[in-house]
C-alpha cells in the first residue's frame, strides 16, 4: 500500500453545529484513510454560522476584511469540532496561517483549518494548503452531484460532467458570474491548482462513501484536469 | 476628570450576532467610556450560538474541556465583533490567554476578550482579567434587573437587593445551586472578587445606560459588595 | 499491554531545586510509565521558592494575581528541571497556557506544565488539563499518605481512608476550610473530576513506588470516587 | 490637518539592497507623512534577490508554493531594511500574517511587511492589508508612470492614462494577460479594491515628490477608479 | 529636557525575592527616569535562586545549556517582579527573546529582560540589547563600587579607577580570568560595546542615587570607555 | 547502528542560492545520515547575499545590531531553501530562537536554523544549538580543507593540521585576530565547545562525501579536541 496525500475540502453546508451526525461520519472516514496510509488535510468552510455572523459583520458596518475575518473564526470553530473528533490523530489547536500549518504538518498528524485571510473563498485556502503542502488531489466535498453542464438552478435536463479541464470550468463559471453564479473555484484556486497541476475532484458529500472513493482515484463526482 | 479602569462583562445572551444594533450601542457606550478618560477592559459571553455549538459537541461525544473550548472560541468570535465594531480604540486579535491579555493592555487600547480556559464561567474571566489588571469594579451587563432576594423564576413577589455582600450572595447561590441554581458568579469568579477587594454591579444590560451609571459608581442595579 | 493515558501532579514541595535526587528519581518513573506504554502528563507546584517569591511578591504590594502569575513562574522553572531530566521523552519549552498544552501533546512527547492562571491551584491545573487531554486518572503525589477521616495536623488518631467519594470529601474539606483547612483539591477542580469523572489517587509522592501503583490502579493512598 | 491612511506600495525593483540610498528617501518621506499626520502601512516586494532565490528554489524542484514562500522571505529582508530605517516610528519585527498585522497596527506604528503568503502578488498583499485596516487609497510606486493606453513594450506612442476604472484595467490586462502581459493588479487584488472601493494611484516610484502628491491626491500617475 | 535612552543592568544580587525593599527603590528610581524624559530598558541577572537551580540542574546532570536555562528562567521571574512594580510604565509579559524585545520596545514602555539564550552572561544581554535598542549608555549597577586597578578580593589598598577604555580592561579581566577572575565584561560584552561605542558606567546599586546620577552622566562609579 | 546526534554547520559560502546544486547535494547527504539513524541539526550562514544585504544597512546608518538581524534573516532564507529540499525530513518554519529550536527539536524532525541574536558568528550558534539539543560533534563545513598551522592566504608552505586542541585554536586565531585574521570559531563559540566538550570537525565543504566521513568520526579535515 503507497503512501499517499490527500486534501479533503468540506463545505460549511455539510460540517456545522446542526450536522452532528455527519460530522461523526467524516471523522470515521478521515480516520479510515489515516489507518489506509494516507497523510491528510482538511479544509472546512463558514456554513450557515458564518453567514449569520456576517450579516450582523455588515449590518455594524464593519468592513469587508473584517467581515471576512469573522467568517473564517467560525470556520475555525467547525475546524475545531471535527479535528476535537478526530480524537488523536488531528492536530490542535487549528492553524492560523501558512507557517503553522506546516508546523502542524510537521509533527504527522492530520491537519484540520478554516479559512486564513480575508478575500480567499474555502477552494482557494484549499488549493493554497495543498500546493504548501506537496498534496496532488483535492477531494472536494459539496453539495451537489459535481460539475454540470449548466446551471442546475436553472435549466431542467442538466448533465453532470465526468471531467472538465480547470481552462472549460473558467470559461464556464466566468460566464456563470456575470449572471450571479456559484463558486466552485475562484481565479485563485484555478490559478493555483493549474499552476501545480492539483486534481480536484467535486462530489456529493453527503454520501460519505464518495470521500473514499475520491481519495483512491476511482470515478466518482467530476474531475477537474488541471493540466495538459 | 480622574483616569478610572473598568471591566465591562456583557453577556452572550447580549452581544450575539442576532443583536448587531446592540452591539453598536455597546461599542458606542465604552467609547464613550473611554473619551471620558477610563481605561476599560471587556469580556463577552458566547451566546445562542455557543450553546448550539455545545450541543453538537457534546452529540459528537467529546469532553466536557472539548466542548467548553468550542464555547470559549464562539465567544472570542463574539468578542470581534464587538472589538471591530470599536474601531481604532480596540486591540485585535482577541487575546487568548492571560499573558496575551497583559500583552494587548500595554498598548492602551480597550481589550476585549471572551473565555480563556475550560471549567470557568464568563464570571470567573471577568473576575480574573479585572484582578490581573488593576481593575477593581466590573459592570456586569446581564438579562435580569440585579439580585433579586429569591429566585425570580419560581417565586411571585421578589425584591430587587440594591445590595449585597459577596459571603452572603454566596450563601443564596449555594441554596440555589442545589435547586438547578442559576449562575451569576460561580465560586472561583466570587474568590477572585473577595480576596481582591472588586466590586460588581449586576444590572440590567438591555438598558444601554446603566452602563455609564454603573462607571460613575452611580446607584444601578444591585451592588456586590466584595469586603468589608 | 493496553496504552493508557495518566496525569501526575507531583506537590513542590516535592519537586522543587532543594530536592535534585528525588527529581531524578520523578524522570526515572516516568520514563518508565512511558516505556510501558502510557501517555503521561505532569503538572508541578511552586514549593518554597514560589512562595519566597510570592512573598516578595506581596511585600511590594503586587495584586494577588500578580503574585500568582509569579508563583506560576516559578512552577514552570520547577517543571522545566522535571522535563529536561527526562531528555527526549520531554516536550520543551514548557507550555503556557492550555492551547500550548494541546499542541505539545500532539508531538506524543510527556507533557509536563506548572501553572497556568492566577485564581487557580495546582489541583485545578491537573483536573484542567486531565479532562481537556481525555485523561480518566490523576496520580496525587503529595506529602501525606492519603486523606484521613481527620486533619492529622489536630488529632491523633487519624485513620487513612482507602477511598472517598468527591461529593464527601467537599462536606470534609469545607469543614476544614473554615477551620483554616489544607488545600487538597479546590472547588473548580472537584468540580472538574466530577462533571468528567476523573478518578483522583492521593498517595505519598516521597515513597517513588506509589507512582507505579497507582498507575497501574493497585491499592496506594486513598482513592477520590468521582461519579457513583 | 486631518488624519488620513494611506498604503504606499513599493516594488522590490525600488527597494532593495541595492538601492540603499532611495531606501533612505523613502524612509524620509514616510516620516513625513507620518509628521502630516498620516497613518501609514508599507508593502515591499521581493526584487532581484527573490527572483534570484526563487531561480534556486526551481532547480531544487520545490513546489511553486515553496518558492513563493522563498521569495516572500526575500521580501520581508526588504521590508525589515525600511523599517529599521524608519527608525522609532516603525514596527517591528516584520507581521508575518494577516493577525500580526492588526497587532502591530494596534501600537499606531508605522506597518511594514513583506508578503504574507503563497500564491499572492504584493499588488494582493497590499490591497488585502489596506482594506482590513480601512485604507482608502493605496500608494502604488513602480518603475513606470502610471497605466498606458497600451502595452508600452511593444508600442511606440503610448499615451498614460490619467484615469482608468478597475474594470476597464481589469479588461486590459486580461488582453496583456494571454500576449504574455504584466501584473499591475492580479485578480485578487482587483477584486478587493473594488468591493472595498480603494484608490490606487500608480506613479514612478523613482520619484520620491511622486509619494507625497499621491497621498494628498493630487494629480500624479494613473487613478485607478475602484467604484462608480 | 531632551529625550534619552538608558539600560539599566542589575545584578541578581541586588534584585532578588531577598530584596523586595530594594526593587520597590529600583521601580521608583526607574519610573523617576521614564518622568525625567528618559525611554529605559532594564536588564535583570539570576541571583542566589538561580544559583540554587543551576546546583540542582548539575546533580541532575543536565547540559551546561540547560543549567543556563533554568537560569535563564529564574532571571525572568525576578524581571517580572520589578515590571509588576512599576505598573503600567512597564512591558509585560517578559520578552524572551531579542524580537519580542523589539515588539516590546515599540510599544513605548519600560521593557525589562531576564536572560536571552544559554552561554551569554547578563552583561552580554545587556549590550546586545542597547545595541538593539539604539541605546548608547548602560548603568551597570553592581555590589561593588567601581572597577578597581587590583582584584579587590586580593589586595589591600586598591584604588577605584573613575575611567578605563574598554582595550585596558580586556587587559585587566584576562589576567584576572587566569586566576579565577570576575566577570564584569566577558568577551562577547566587550566586543559589542566597543564596536557600537556604548558607555558601560558601573556603580555600586545598593546606593540608589547612583541610578539618577549615572544616567545624567555625573560622575559615578567607574566609567568604562568605548572607544577612543 | 546506533543512534547518534550531529550538527551540521555549512558556510554560507556554500549553500547559498547561486549553488542550487549543491544544495540539492547537502540535502541528499543529511537525508542519507537521517536513514542511517542519525539525529541531525543543521546551522546555515549568511554568504553573499546576506553581505549585500548588510552592506546596504551599513550604507543605511542602521546599527550593528540591525545589520546583524538583516544578515540573519538572509540565513533563514538559506535555511528556510535547505529545509524545503529535505521535504518530508525537515522541520518547518525556521526557528527564530533556541526556544523554538527546543520545541522543533521535540517532533523528531531535522532542525534547519540560520542565526539567531545579533553579536554572534554562526559558529556560536553551531555551539548553542548543539550544547542545548546534547549533541557532542559539530560537521563544520567551509570552504579550505581544515586548520593550517599558517594563515594559508599568507604563507605558501602551508601544512593542514590533523587536529588541534581547543586552545592551542584560542592562542592561534588571537594571533591571527589582530593580523586581521579569519573566523573559524570565536571566543563564544570557543568558550562552548570547551565546557561541554563537543567536538569539531573543519573539512572542505564541497566535497560532500567529507559530511559522511566526519559524522562517522573517519579521519577528515581538522579534528579540533575541545576537553583532555
Amino acid at each position: 500500500m503507497s503512501i499517499d496525500r490527500v486534501l479533503l475540502k468540506i463545505s460549511g453546508k455539510i460540517i456545522n453545529p446542526e450536522n452532528a451526525e455527519l460530522i461523526g461520519r467524516y471523522a470515521l472516514v478521515v480516520s479510515k484513510l489515516v489507518d489506509e496510509g494516507y497523510r491528510v488535510a482538511v479544509v472546512v468552510g463558514g456554513g450557515p454560522y458564518a453567514r449569520s455572523y456576517i450579516k450582523c459583520a455588515r449590518a455594524l458596518g464593519l468592513s469587508n476584511a473584517q467581515a471576512d475575518m469573522i467568517g473564517i473564526e467560525v470556520s475555525r470553530v467547525n475546524a475545531l469540532l471535527l479535528a476535537y473528533a478526530l480524537g488523536e490523530r488531528a492536530y490542535v489547536p487549528i492553524p492560523r496561517n501558512i507557517e503553522e500549518v506546516e508546523e502542524a504538518w510537521s509533527t504527522r498528524k492530520v491537519v484540520v483549518v478554516g479559512g486564513l485571510q480575508p478575500g480567499q473563498s474555502t477552494a482557494a485556502v484549499a488549493a493554497i494548503v495543498a500546493e504548501t503542502l506537496g498534496i496532488k488531489r483535492i477531494l472536494y466535498a459539496t453539495d451537489v452531484e459535481g460539475v454540470y453542464d449548466r446551471d442546475p438552478r436553472k435549466f431542467p435536463n442538466v448533465k453532470k460532467l465526468d471531467s472538465i479541464t480547470v481552462d472549460e470550468l473558467a470559461k464556464v463559471l466566468s460566464q456563470k458570474f456575470e449572471a450571479g453564479g456559484y463558486e466552485l473555484l475562484d481565479p485563485l484556486a484555478m490559478q493555483v491548482v493549474k499552476r501545480s497541476c492539483i486534481e480536484v475532484i467535486v462530489f456529493n458529500g453527503y454520501n460519505i462513501e464518495n470521500v473514499v472513493k475520491a481519495a483512491r482515484g476511482e470515478a466518482v463526482g467530476t474531475l477537474i484536469v488541471p493540466c495538459p
